[in-house]
């Protein structure tokens, strides 16, 4: 096993690009060797800077993460690009956007992206996630953007596992930024208000704002960069703000607490895949003998986590 | 064991609301007699309608329950209503419009309603919501409402676990209306606009069938009724509505497939229940092997099934 590992693993030291799309590509597919070059990986986690990105399909979201990626890339930095891809009825266009971008930094070796496509369930996908964003990391990559479209409970979690989240709204989009807005106020470490020259830009800030005001929040009061990605405008002030977070993060011994949260949710993901799978077998037998009188749903779960480790290899 | 159940379970059956509120207690507080009465009553399920109640506060959700409860009544149904009260922050007033309600019932031998306060966490009160449901049916209870505030996740599990399920909109709610109409959009078998004879009622009535219309939906289409239920206006309309889509179960065996889907609903939400209770001992100690590159998340997730097993009674 070992032996099989050690040149992949030499190379994904040495940052060859090729070795860590080979390693994520072991890491999704469940093979051993994914789990080997994870578990060499760890040690050397801790480095990059992880920044997650979320906002609803079209706020641009995808346009602004060219803009950080272009502002990482003068500063020197090597960078990879996780986007997820759930199979959600709004997150189309995802792809697409990915193709585009794939292409712009094709020819830039200090550039990697990556999509991840939903295995199925998206418990699995937070854990492939995070181990990709675990290897670039070990493979020393500086920054990492974990970018994905902040619908779904799984995904907000997913991004939440950043160092610094960025939830980016547009003015004017109606139910869909409305619906985002509710559900994740909360996570932001920054806000940014894209498209800010459209009508109703600035209204938008100061909703962000007056909700914060109404919101609890700690120490840290996330600021709101306004930017028009499309003409690059204000990507400077959001990649300082960004900065900012990081500042204060290493200040508080919050970066981390942020490599423990990523690890934590993962374990959450693995234990939650395993036990899905699991119940898919024996849930209608469970449910038939709760319904007959003869287990309680605890004595349920007694039997399957006994089934479960009988199984176990 | 058994001979201390038994007077209970003699009442319990006989409709005895006294009873189903200690035996609901003794299920809330995890007591073995709790079990054991659940247990005696799950053959004796699947005779009463459940229905599921949600909105987002303020739309008038405790009013119209009123009416439904009245009309239940009127047919000469015992109603039983468990009543969710998160500890969300767009929960407010969920507790005093059931002080309300229940001092209007409470001369009312043939309504029993239950308050259910989250017990730390929302996976736990999935599953005593379900069992307090359970007893209610056992114990002869012909209508049984689940009221939530649709707001999270497990709240929305909740409350599809019904027969059928009625989601309350009310025009003019702004943000929360509309992030509201974005996660639940999916689970409404009756949709109700309340208040409709505010401005925007039939736009709101409108844009329900446009959403739809984009949306997939099988053989039943959601209808949507429109209430004022202040003035009880809409209420019976809103019944017969209720009425249609049980009518529409029992012809296509939906009736037996929900009351299934509510045990399995259950036998997940116990199973969550004990892997949080057990990951939060030893997830810091797992945090830090997968750091150090001695285990992986599923090695993690290995050695904590057994810890688990080998604690197991």
């Amino acid at each position: 096993m070992d032996t099989r590992v050690e040149p992949l693993w030499e190379r994904l030291l040495a940052g060859d690009e090729r070795a860590v799309a080979r390693a994520i590509t072991l890491v999704e597919s469940d093979d051993p060797r994914g789990r080997e070059l994870l578990k060499r990986a760890r040690p050397r986690t801790g480095r990059a800077t992880v920044v997650g990105i979320t906002g609803s399909p079209g706020s641009g979201k995808s346009t602004l993460t060219d803009g950080l990626i272009a502002a990482a890339r003068a500063a020197g930095r090597k960078v990879g690009v996780v986007a997820i891809d759930p199979t959600s009825p709004f997150s189309g266009g995802a792809i697409l956007g990915d193709r585009i971008r794939m292409t712009r930094w094709h020819t830039d070796s200090g550039v990697f992206i990556r999509s991840m496509a939903t295995r199925g369930h998206l418990g699995g996908l937070a854990a492939a996630t995070l181990q990709a964003v675990a290897l670039l990391d070990a493979a020393g990559f500086d920054t990492v953007f974990i970018e994905t479209v902040g619908v779904g409970q799984s995904e907000v979690e997913i991004v939440t596992a950043a160092d610094t989240t960025v939830v980016v709204l547009t003015p004017g989009q109606g139910d869909a930024v409305q619906a985002f807005k509710a559900g994740i106020m909360e996570i932001a470490d920054v806000f940014c208000v894209n498209k800010y020259d459209h009508p109703g830009g600035d209204r938008l800030r100061r909703e962000i704002r007056a909700a914060q005001e109404l919101g609890e929040h700690g120490e840290w009061l996330a600021p709101v960069a306004t930017t028009i990605a499309s003409q690059g405008e204000g990507v400077a002030d959001l990649v300082r703000l960004v900065d900012e977070h990081r500042a204060y993060l290493v200040a508080n011994g919050g970066l981390e607490a942020a490599r423990r949260r990523r690890v934590r949710s993962e374990v959450r993901s693995a234990l939650g895949e395993r036990l899905r799978r699991e119940l898919v077998d024996g849930e209608e037998e469970a449910v038939d003998a709760v319904l007959a009188g003869r287990l309680s749903p605890e004595e349920v779960v007694d039997d399957l986590l006994r089934d479960v480790l009988l199984r176990s290899p």
